[in-house]
C-alpha cells in the first residue's frame, strides 16, 4: 500500500512536534500494516515532545512518535500467521530480543535488548503504521475504540496494582496522572478495601474520586503521614504504588506502608532518591518492586478481562478528545496536569 | 533456684562491659531457666558494646546482654508444656506480642511490638538466662554446642539467601561478616550456580572461600562491576544479598544484579543510602527485600536441617572461642573484624 | 458464673438432638465465658443430627454440639488477655496444638492434632459456651449479629477462592450450598469475570444468581461440560471450586477445567473417586487444592475486610431463623436442601 | 543438504522397528539440519516400540521416532537467527502454538495445541533431523556429548522436583527409571534432607542410591508407609515424586505424605486411579500437581546449571551405549528396567 498520510513528526531536537504528511510506511514479512483508529498521549511522549534530558539522550529526530492506539489491520506480511486483514488491534509497546537470559524464562517485559515503539521506532501519531505482528493484541470486536485505545498504559496500572495481593487491603496510589488514576480502579476490582489516592493536583483527585478512590490526600495540604495513621488504625497501608516520581512523595510512600508491606514503583523519578533502608525497608521486611511495561501477555489478558467485564470503567479519566492535527492542544493539557487521558483521532 | 552467677553487664551508658556476680534469674509461670553452655557475640552486642549512636537510644543499662546462644533447661514455670528439663535448647530472639496484625497473619518476624532478647531484656552473657517458654528451639541431642549456639544468626543468612529461589543462579554476598560467611554456604548448599563474596577484608574473604564462594572481590583492590560483568558474560548477577551496611557497597549491589533480579538487604546502614531508582529498580523490574529476623519457625528448621544433615558446615567460620570472663577478647576481635564467630564459655 | 441454660444436646448414638437445660459451663484460666447471641447450622451438624458414619465414628454423645456463632464476652480466664468483657467475638472453630511441624510453619490449619468445637469439644448450640481465648476473633461493634455469625463458614469460601488468583478468570463453583453460594459471592469481589454456578437444586441456583453468579447450569438437566466449552470459547474454565462432594461432579470438574488451571476440592466425598491422572491432571499440567479450614488468622482479616467493606453481601443467602427451641425446623430445611443458611437464636 | 542416512523407522502399525536407509529431511525457512551426535531412548519410545494402545491411538507409521539428541547444526534456514551452522544443540520437544490461552501467558509447556518431535514428527533416531530453531538449546562447548543428550528428559525430573521448595525437606521418589534417578540426585542438589527412593526393581533402587538416595524402599517387600512413618519421626514425608504410574504405588504416595505435603505427578497411570479425596487431599491441605514436559525455558537453564557446576552428576545413570543398528538391544533392557539411561549412537 502506497501513499501519504498525515503524522505528527518529532521533527527536530527541541521543544514540541510537527504535524506532516510522511510516506505510508512499509512493513516487512513479520509485519503488519495497521491503520490507526484512535491514539492517546502517554507521559512519555510528553518527555519527547518538551525534549527533556532523557529524550536528548534517546530519541533520534526525525521521526513519527507515538505508541498508545487502537487500529484495523489493513494489511500483513508474508510471515504472519496471527492476525488477519480487518483485525481490531492495539500494541504492546516492548519489541524484545526473544534470545536473553530474560526473554527465555518468559520475562520479556525486562528484555535486555528492548526496543519501545514511538521511541526506537516509528510510532502511532500517524494514519498508518507498521508493526511486528507478534508485537500485536487482538482486540474484541465490541470493544469502543477508545477504550481499546488505552490499554497499554492500563497495562501498566494493572502490572503495578496486580504485583501482590491487594484483596481486603488498604492501598495507597502516589500520582494520579492517568496511570495512577486507573490503577485507582483496578485496586477496587481487585478487592482492595481502601484505596487512598495522593496528590498535590486537585483536579486530579476529584478524577481520582470518580476512578473509585475511597480517600483523597492532597500531599501538598493535608499531612499524608498522619491521615494515614489515622485512616488505618495506626497500622499504615498494606500496599503503596508509586506513580508521582516526586522523591519527598516516593520517601513519605515509604513511611506510610505497614510492616511486611509492598511497595511497587512505576514511576521514573528524574534523579537519585534518599531512602533510609535501616527502618523503612529492614526493619520493616518490606518488598520493593520495579515495574516497568507489561507482562506478555497475561498482563494483556488482565486488562481485557478488566475492561470487558465492566469491572473498571475509564470512561471518567478519558477527558479529552482532539483531531490530529489540534494534538498541541491534547500535549498543552498534559504539561498542566489538567487532564486525564487525552485521545488523538487520526 | 535461688543463687549467684557471672554474667556480663553493660553496666553504665558508655563504651564497654563489666564482669559481674549478679542474682541468678528469677521465672515467671511460662518462662523457664536454663543453664548456657555457650554463648556468642553477634553485631548488635558490638553495637552495645561501643555504645553507638542506636544503642544509645534504645538499651538501658545496667542489664545483662547477648542473645545467641544453646543451653539445658533446669527448670519450667507451671504453665510450660512445650519444653521440659534436661532439654537442650536456642532461643528465637524476638519476642513478639500474638496480637497485631502482622502477627495475626504469621508474620511473627516482623511483629510490630517486638521486643528482643538481650536488647531489650536481660540475656544470655551469664551462667544463666530466663525466657519465654515459647520462644525456645529445642536442639536435636546429638547437635554439638557450638553449633547450637550459632543457629541463631545462621537463621538471618538462611532467611536472606533463602528469599526467593537460588537454585543454578549466580549469588553475590556483599559483606563477609559471621552471616555473610554462613550466606555463602547456605547459597551454595541451596544449590547456587556461583557464588561471590565481596569484601575489604582479605582476611574475610580467606573465610568465605572455606565456606565455599566460588569467586572473591576485594571491593576495595578490584573493580566489583567490571569483574561481575566478566564472570555473568555482561549478564550481572541473579540475587544480592547486602550484609554491609555500606553506602557504596549497596549502590554497586543494586548495579551488579541483572533485569528481574533479587536484592535482599539484612544490613543496617547508619545513615540514609542515595539509590537510583529509575535505572536501578524499575527499568530493571528488581525485588528488594528487607529481611528481619527468622521466620518462625519455619527458618529454624531450615537452619537445623542444613546444619543436622551436613550440607551446612559452619565449623571454618567459627574461629575464636574464650571463657565467659575473657569476653573483651573477643569484643576486640569483632570490632577489628579478624575473626569469624567468637564463642565464650560461661 | 453458675447456673443453668437451654442447650442443643446431641443426646444419643442415633438420629435427632433434643433441647435440655444444662450446666453453664466452667472456664479455665486461658478460656472465656461467652454468651452466645446467635448461631448457625454447618453441613458438618447435619452429619451429627443424621448420626452419618463419619460421626458414628468421632463424636462422643452426649454433649452440645454446633459451632458457627457470635456472642459478647462475659467472663474471662486470668490468663487472658487477648478479649476483654463485652467485646463481640466468633470463634475459629479449631483448636491447634502449636507444636507439630505444621503449627511451627504456620500451618495453624493442618496442624496434625486439631480438636474442632462441637465436634470433640462442647459447642454454640447453647446460651453460653467456654472457648480457648486464643480461639477468638473480635468481630468490628457495628457488625450486625448475623453478618458475624456466618464468618467461620464464609471463611471456608474465602480459603478455597483465594487459594490462588481469579481476576479476570472464569471460575467455576459446583456445588451451591451455603458456603458454595457465598463463594460465588467472593469470586465476583476478587474481580472474577464469569463464575458460574452448578447444582441440580433449582432453589439454591436461583440463591447462587442472588449472590452474583455470572451463569448457572443444573447437572442433571444441562450438560455442563457442553455449555462450559460455550461459555468459554472451548478453553474450559481457569478455577473450580469443588464443594458438591458428588464423586460425577468431581470428575466433570477435572474435566472443565483448562490447561493449567486450579482445582480447589472443600468437599468431603463420602467414598474414594476414581480420576483419570493421565489426561485430567498430567497432561493438563493442574493444580489439586485441598481446603480445610481457614489460615489463622488471613482468612478471617479477609473475610472482615469483603464483609466490612461491603464488596461481599451475605444477606441473600440468610434465608431462614428460628429460635434456638425450634431447631428441628432448621434441621429439617437444610436436608432437604431447601435453605441458604440457617440461624438459631438462643 | 541431500542424500540418504540411516535411520531406526517405525515402519508398521505393530511392535518393534526397522533400521532403513531414508532420505536426509529438507528443512523450513525456520527450521535448521542437525546432524545427530547421539540419542537416547525415553519411556514414550518404549510405548512406541511395543505398540501400546495409546501409539495406536496417536502415531502415525512409517516415520522416524525419537527425540532426546545432542548434535550439531549443518545448515540453517533463511528467517533462522538464533543459532548457527556449527552450534552443539539439544531440543525442547514441544512444538507449541504460541497463540492459545497458555502460550500467551507464558505457559508453552501445556500449549493446547502442543505437537511432539518424534511422535508426531519426525524425530532423532536417525543420522540427521530437521527441526524448528526455535525449539533448539544450544549447549556448552565443553558439554560432555552424552551428558548434553540427557538434558530433555532431565529436564522433567527437574520440572517435578523444583515445582515447589525442597530444601531441608524429606522427598519421597516413587518410581526409578531414568527420570526418577535424576530426579533423586536434582532432590539432593537442590537441598533436600532426606531422599527416599521407592521401586520394585532392586537393580534401579541400587542406581538410585549411586545417585544420591539416602534411603531405598523395595515396595513389593518391604511396607512403604511403615518404613516412612519410622524414617520422618511420623510426620510422613514433605514431598511425593510420582514417577512409577502404578495405582497401589500412586495411593500410598498420598498416604505418605504429610499435612500440607505436596505430590508432584510426572507418571502417566494406564487407567484411571481410586483416591481417597477427603482423607488423604483436603484434610490434609495437601497440593497435587500434574507435571509435563519443561518450562520454556526456564527448566532448560536449571538442567543446563546443575550440569554445568557439577551439583548433579548424570554419569552413574547413563548404563549403556549402542550404536544405531544396535537399537533393538536397548530397547530390549528398556523393556526389561535392567538399564538407566540407554545411548544410541549414529
Amino acid at each position: 500500500m502506497r501513499g501519504k498520510m498525515n503524522a505528527v513528526v518529532k521533527h527536530h531536537r527541541g521543544y514540541g512536534a510537527q504535524l506532516q504528511v510522511v510516506d505510508i510506511p512499509v512493513f516487512r514479512e513479520d509485519e503488519v500494516l495497521i491503520r490507526v483508529n484512535m491514539a492517546s498521549i502517554c507521559g512519555t511522549d510528553i518527555h519527547i515532545y518538551t525534549w527533556d534530558k532523557w529524550s536528548q539522550g534517546r530519541v533520534k529526530p526525525p521521526y513519527v512518535f507515538g505508541h498508545e492506539f487502537s487500529g484495523e489491520v489493513v494489511a500483513v506480511g508474508a510471515n504472519v500467521a496471527n492476525v488477519s486483514v480487518g483485525d481490531s488491534v492495539s500494541a504492546e509497546t516492548h519489541i524484545v530480543c526473544g534470545r536473553c537470559r530474560q526473554c527465555l524464562t518468559g520475562q520479556f517485559h525486562i528484555c535486555k535488548h528492548t526496543s519501545i515503539i514511538g521511541v526506537d521506532t516509528h510510532g502511532c501519531f500517524s494514519e498508518y503504521v507498521a508493526l511486528p505482528a507478534k508485537n500485536l493484541w487482538k482486540n474484541p470486536i465490541d470493544m469502543p475504540t477508545d477504550i481499546a485505545t488505552i490499554q497499554e498504559p492500563m497495562g501498566n496500572a494493572v502490572h503495578s496494582v496486580l504485583a501482590g495481593d491487594v484483596l481486603g487491603k488498604t492501598v495507597a496510589i502516589i500520582g494520579c496522572g492517568p496511570i495512577g488514576l486507573m490503577a485507582v480502579a483496578v485496586a477496587k476490582a481487585a478487592g482492595a478495601d481502601k484505596v487512598i489516592a495522593l496528590d498535590i493536583n486537585e483536579y486530579r483527585l476529584q478524577l481520582a474520586k470518580k476512578m473509585g478512590a475511597t480517600h483523597l490526600i492532597q500531599s501538598n495540604k493535608d499531612d499524608p503521614l498522619e491521615i494515614i495513621q489515622q485512616l488505618t488504625n495506626t497500622d499504615g497501608v498494606d500496599v503503596v504504588c508509586e506513580m508521582s516520581g516526586n522523591p519527598a512523595a516516593i520517601d513519605q510512600g515509604f513511611k506510610m506502608v505497614t510492616n511486611g508491606g509492598r511497595v511497587s514503583i512505576l514511576s521514573l523519578p528524574a534523579q537519585p532518591v534518599m531512602l533510609n533502608i535501616t527502618e523503612d525497608i529492614v526493619f520493616k521486611g518490606l518488598t520493593v518492586q520495579g515495574i516497568t511495561g507489561r507482562k506478555m501477555f497475561s498482563t494483556w489478558q488482565q486488562v481485557s478481562s478488566l475492561l470487558g467485564s465492566g469491572k473498571v470503567d475509564v470512561k471518567p479519566m478519558i477527558t479529552h478528545r482532539f483531531s490530529l492535527s489540534d494534538f498541541e492542544k491534547g500535549f498543552d493539557l498534559m504539561i498542566k496536569g489538567q487532564c486525564g487521558k487525552v485521545l488523538l483521532i487520526p
